[in-house]
């Protein structure tokens, strides 16, 4: 069976709510989804899964120092998520507020982890934003990506 | 008199509308303003301005080809915008469209040209965003943008 | 069988060279490749490759106005290279000279065309760059960067 | 009399050297200058500076987790640091392994504060990059990057 892990960064719980969102469809669709806290995952765990999903608040343009730190210690078993799925998504409190540059800052450490990132040519490109507190169109963009998500994994891993 | 170029690309007319929002700002700080259509602006009228903001609608994540060609055709007087004021505004069909990514590209050939850019802690901060077309919030984004801008140009530009 | 796409804008001729040495070694692999000029190529021929792969030179931080436009015409297909694998190369004049934002802008568009793209853990993490010409170490990243995108075409296209 | 801060984060001693090659420049024009390991810089400590430059290795493709603290940290005073200058450098194992987005990640971080950044049309264009142990060249980039920071100063910090 598949194995997915979203991991996130979430103070007021927006980010929390959109990781649940996507690993409710990711669910659907037949394939093991963690979510979990950035606190309560360490590095050498990533491996195990078959895709990884970072959320993070927008902090100045880019992902919170938490999650920027597992992706820190991740060099210590660096090229060992190559060809692995991965896809970032993000919230912030204006629209022009940075949700694209951090989720961009996301997937290019994925790109230098080697992994595989897909864009969306119909949602939120590059991976779901929401504008403060997720509502019903930032949902629905989890979980498309969700869903996404799980067909590039089928497509991808055997 | 301090003089300001605002150059746009629009084909639906929202950028057109942000460009107008933005100028108005400008003017009534004392400096003057000429808002152009990019087809009508060639590449040596620019080292004649104390500040160049460009406009564009967000065409796969960056700016219209129309506005890169400018950008192209200004090598020929590569260094002659140095110490000028940069600044740039989005227009995109969706929230996480691309918008961000097509300001911060327009940024980064200024900031090769040597030019001076400022964010906004408090608006948007990369550049003034738009969602389709510009509605009230937009608009305030354009004309403090505007205001931030002439009060840059009084500060550096002697 | 697989076919892939190589479309550059060269002047210097540094890209192209770049082209040659990745079309080398995607065609060791038996993957049909097809190196065009940009000038060459209009937007209806993209749908009909696997893989997509755009080179350009660094001119003021992100691609030459040439590939902007053929991405930009490529909107009236929007959703037709869903699922294509795309990647991306870039030669400069300087170190830190732009390579990076040119290679992310192209991908950046590759995503919003909804493509799959996979970074190198080892080498030029986004895609291959050169300094002025490209000398043994950039070639070798573009063969490197070949057979890469030649094993991810077999994985991903049926 | 003008102060500027480099604050960096440096465990091979690269980042480091260049941090004290940009120092020396910016001091040659009678600005004070505090070179500081980000481990023993508070965020409380920034306002007080005329200009603040930040160091970084690349760690996937952006700063170090360290450096990417202190700016969250920095929230606390968000505005405070609006019209001051910033600027960034960063050194990466390879030349296309991240350093232009390190750098740009910075930059972005300061436009939100609400900064003034400019970029050099000759030299490294968005800030001095090192491959590896800074080499002459490197060395240079930082030198001419402290003194263009030092004429920045003194025509923006009144």
């Amino acid at each position: 069976m598949h194995k997915a892990l979203i991991v996130y960064y979430s103070r007021s719980g927006n980010t929390k709510k959109m990781a649940e969102a996507i690993a409710e469809s990711i669910k659907k669709e037949n394939i093991e989804v963690s979510v979990q806290d950035v606190k309560e995952v360490s590095a050498e765990q990533l491996p195990a899964y078959d895709a990884i999903i970072m959320g993070s608040p927008t902090y100045y343009g880019t992902m919170a120092a938490e999650l920027k730190k597992l992706l820190d210690d991740s060099v210590v078993f660096h090229g060992k998520l190559e060809g692995k799925i991965g896809a970032a998504f993000a919230s912030s409190a204006n629209i022009g507020g940075g949700n694209e540059t951090t989720i961009l800052d996301i997937i290019n450490a994925m790109l230098i982890h080697g992994m595989i990132v897909q864009g969306d040519p119909r949602g939120d490109h590059y991976g779901a934003v929401s504008i403060s507190a997720p509502d019903e169109r930032a949902l629905q963009q989890c979980r498309r990506m969700g869903s996404r998500i799980a067909a590039l994994i089928k497509k991808v891993s055997k």
